[in-house]
């Protein structure tokens, strides 16, 4: 009948732009940027986080038919158009954004820079200015890489380390203990990579170690292999299940 | 002769341009933004300072015809055109470059936000995330206001006092002890005042007492309003010396 061939036709185009669109149909959370630690009502602890590479991804990701959230704290470069931007502050901000969101999503980035320490106790009034020297109780923030990889089921998580020895050791050590299925390695101190630049070079790691070796290259072109081979580790997945 | 008319049409131009230029031949130092101070390579404390007050103040400086220099740390506003700008990080780096430039200034207006405490001791790897506290060590950074009060020979002075409560005590306490000739005060819990907007509600203080009252206004306004005073200042001072 017209109404089968229709239908046939139909889902041949949505295949065919599924070709175009490997995360077409799929939820991707993307953090990114450094975040804000207060210490009073005025200042903070934070960190040179640009929130290029987390940005990168997330447009990426939105570009390959991903239904994107971009969770994001302090950022220096342009939000982008088309994925939903959550603004955060804090770890603890952060942490929170990703919960909520975590249950419906397939691919987790933790691409933002997340303070370790934060100050244990938060001022309310600003500090004044009479003590010669001052001493900062900082507390551990929450692990939300960790968190993630404790609540994981479906989700293919994704998280960065930024080394600058023992790249591989360190890698590989993280992957284990957060219960990541990639790590992004990268080497903060080589030239062409890290914080508020252009480009970046990575290892990938995977549960069987390095698993591709990207040269220095715009962070664009990171974010789209990346997200490219998050869509394959998916479709693995769902061609391996019973 | 003619050369005599000549040069006299020329003096008499030059009076006359300054009359809208009230700031021609003058030398003004601004300091702008907040300072960042480094914890380690990747990590530092700073405050939500815009820079955007210091930044109107140096434009309007220089549409009033002064040779203008900014001395910029981490600033969100975009920096201005026409004027020289000096790109700091610490409170270390920006006493240093104001003071390489004081003695030929006429006005230094001290508008950054700058840490009064940065870490005692600047780590120069990452702090790694192992411990449940630390304690991070605390100093005072140099005071580039006093510093400035006690190097003063021809040179106004202008400081700026955010406060919460108490604001004419807390101003002209503050006067005389940096040796300022102009205190701005503004209270940032007002609406409309304070980081990150675009208007500003200030009382200025000098010697004397409160000598202007200026209510919610653009902070454009309000450096051309400040700017203009300087130059009373300078020429009522210039008319008074023997």
């Amino acid at each position: 009948t017209i109404a089968d061939t229709a239908e046939a036709l139909l889902a041949e185009m949505a295949r065919e732009a599924a070709g175009g669109h490997p995360l077409a149909g799929r939820r991707v959370i993307v953090t990114a940027g450094g975040t804000v630690e207060r210490i009073d009502p005025v200042r903070y602890i934070t960190n040179d986080s640009s929130g290029k590479m987390g940005i990168a991804i997330a447009e990426a990701a939105r570009d390959l038919g991903a239904d994107v959230t971009l969770i994001a704290a302090r950022v220096t470069a342009e939000l982008p158009a088309g994925v939903e931007v959550v603004r955060v502050e804090s770890a603890e901000d952060m942490l929170r954004a990703v919960m909520e969101r975590f249950d419906e999503a397939d691919v987790v980035v933790k691409a933002a820079a997340v303070a370790d320490y934060r100050p244990a106790v938060r001022r309310t009034s600003k500090m004044k200015k009479k003590e010669d020297r001052l001493t900062l109780e900082l507390e551990k923030t929450p692990d939300i890489l960790a968190e993630a990889g404790r609540r994981k089921t479906k989700q293919l998580l994704i998280g960065f380390a930024a080394e600058t020895d023992d790249l591989e050791a360190n890698a590989m050590d993280k992957l284990r203990r957060k219960n990541c299925d990639l790590i992004v390695a990268n080497d903060v101190t080589a030239p062409g990579a890290g914080f508020d630049v252009d480009t970046n070079a990575v290892s990938v790691f995977d549960a069987a170690g390095r698993t591709a070796e990207w040269k220095v290259m715009p962070k664009r072109e990171i974010g789209l292999r990346l997200m490219r081979l998050a869509a394959e580790r998916l479709a693995d997945r769902e061609a391996e299940a019973p």
